[in-house]
């Protein structure tokens, strides 16, 4: 019998995600039945859309189960199959429990080379958030040269690789971030023309106005609230805004009205476009294919962080929610 | 020497539009430079969208001028030429001065054949507003058979033919209008599957959880507010939302923050899009000859209300943006 170690959804949110919403257990899990496997989580994916989930309101995924362990995407090894499509000491990704080990029925497990890349990059830059980054910015936002390109949370999972693909795409990028040290890195490292620390700024209109003086063509947007109002300000006549996320609004405890000043997208024959990457897998080679010949290229570069023990899941989630992290984030958990 | 009579824009409104925001004048108008032409005015189209071009806001069209007159769209007869592409006697359409007689450069400015459509149906069906229903409704919206569609001042000059045009590819159409006689003509004449009074009505999104059970997979939006956040509530997942207007927003004293609920539009992978049909003129071709024929066959109707003498504009158009017109509003001047 296997005894796992997992983290439970023991209450919902009200606003702001509190540590008492999580608690560890550990249990014996059953046998196997036949068609199921057996997995240990080798690296857990952190990511914003787990905080809609957590509510009990009807998000594109269905909403986590109260005192069920948390799900999420995962990098595993097979300790034990009654599945014939694995094999024990086969490395695969897909959704597992927050949990050092998961009973699983095989479903949308997909088998990995653990040599083709460090195991990370599968949860990162290969993996969904940089597929995000790919569908959003090159097939929805269509970057041209001299365009202007907007994204907030510049230097996030999906922010990074959203913002050099348009660099690499021709457009002037400007992104923000939320201190100083990340905005360094999207200029020096990512290539960003301009990133601004939007703790620092207090008037978003006036330092898009510098940043972005001929209006905003794309804007890939992340956040949502208080800066995006000043980023649709000065979308640019047929501008795009592709919307992958709106991590300020995922917190709110009372939602806002709206939307409104919907006007303002007649004027500039503007397009808002929201979509959800898992709806576009069946074209995903396209995008192994692109962004990793630029990745063995050294054209894109990604960076993530990797909290060591899955007893440090619940406090990291709190602090990406916060926008603390840089990078992916990613759990370690054996 | 000709003398007009016109209206002027005396001052620019603030919230709504006052009877103190015009003034009518006597002028005497210039005698003709080479290439320009005089017209009489015979129908002046009155259109929502000249209600953001009375403030000084950055619109899509540039905002009317302080002391001079108001311009619209119209059908004239040219009394005087010293253009070779007109003679006296045409009959033409395009952008004149809320006047008895405009002095113009010709530009923009087409000649129709006055038997072929009664001449009001040039500003209506068969003219932009019919044009910004087809391009709306048909290459934007796209709807499918058994698809719900909303449309929004459903029996306007704009939503009368984009209800239609919904119902004939085969969608449930369901829209609303300010009074029982709009909704009855609509669902009676027009053929909507419902139309509610939304002047009636106070719980929208109970009205519409009943009229649409399966969401709404386009929303026609002419209007914006209270009830585009209960449609916009209610889209179905790959819905698509067709910017054509937002009146409730134009009297708007101090302008909403916004837009906000950004998230929804990820959850639903939704579309939002708006547009201004003089972009889109190079196919306009396309429109006159469908809609034409079903006119013809009787497959589609409009209705226009006709006000007699230019002073009544002013009067016509305070009540068009308080939805007291019923079809497309215009004005017989001559």
């Amino acid at each position: 019998m296997t005894q796992a170690t997992r983290i439970i959804l023991a209450k919902r949110p009200q606003g702001a995600v509190t540590g008492d919403c999580f608690r560890t257990e550990k249990a014996n899990l059953p046998a196997l039945a036949e068609g199921q496997i057996l997995v240990e989580t080798l690296y857990l994916s952190l990511d914003p859309y787990m905080r809609p989930r957590m509510t009990e309101l009807n998000s594109y995924v269905p909403p986590f189960e109260l005192d069920k362990p948390l799900t999420g995407g995962g990098i595993s090894r097979i300790v034990e199959s009654r599945n014939p499509k694995f094999a024990v000491g086969d490395t695969v990704i897909g959704a597992v429990d927050w949990a050092t080990h998961t009973v699983h029925d095989g479903k949308g497990m997909r088998k990995i080379d653990p040599n083709a890349a460090p195991l990370p990059a599968h949860l990162g830059i290969l993996g969904m958030p940089g597929y995000t980054a790919y569908h959003g910015m090159i097939r929805m936002g269509q970057p041209k040269p001299g365009e202007t390109v907007f994204v907030s949370a510049a230097t996030g999972a999906v922010g990074q690789v959203a913002g050099q693909l348009a660099k690499l795409k021709g457009a002037h990028v400007v992104g923000c971030a939320g201190d100083d040290a990340k905005c360094a890195y999207a200029v020096e490292e990512l290539g960003y023309d301009a990133c601004f620390n939007h703790r620092k700024e207090t008037d978003y209109g006036a330092v898009l106005d510098r940043l972005c003086p001929d209006g905003i063509n794309v804007d890939f947007e992340n956040v949502g609230g208080e800066i995006f109002h000043a980023v649709f300000a000065r979308m640019a006549t047929f501008g795009r805004i592709v919307m992958c996320g709106a991590i300020s609004e995922y917190q709110d405890e009372k939602p806002k009205p709206g939307p409104d000043k919907m006007f303002s997208i007649i004027q500039k024959s503007l397009r808002i476009e929201g979509f959800i990457v898992s709806n576009h897998a069946a074209t995903m080679d396209e995008f192994v294919r692109e962004v990793g010949a630029l990745l063995r290229d050294g054209r894109l570069k990604s960076r993530d962080s990797i909290v060591d023990g899955l007893e440090q899941a619940p406090g990291a989630f709190m602090g990406l929610l916060e926008g603390r992290n840089f990078g992916k984030l990613i759990v370690k958990v054996s």
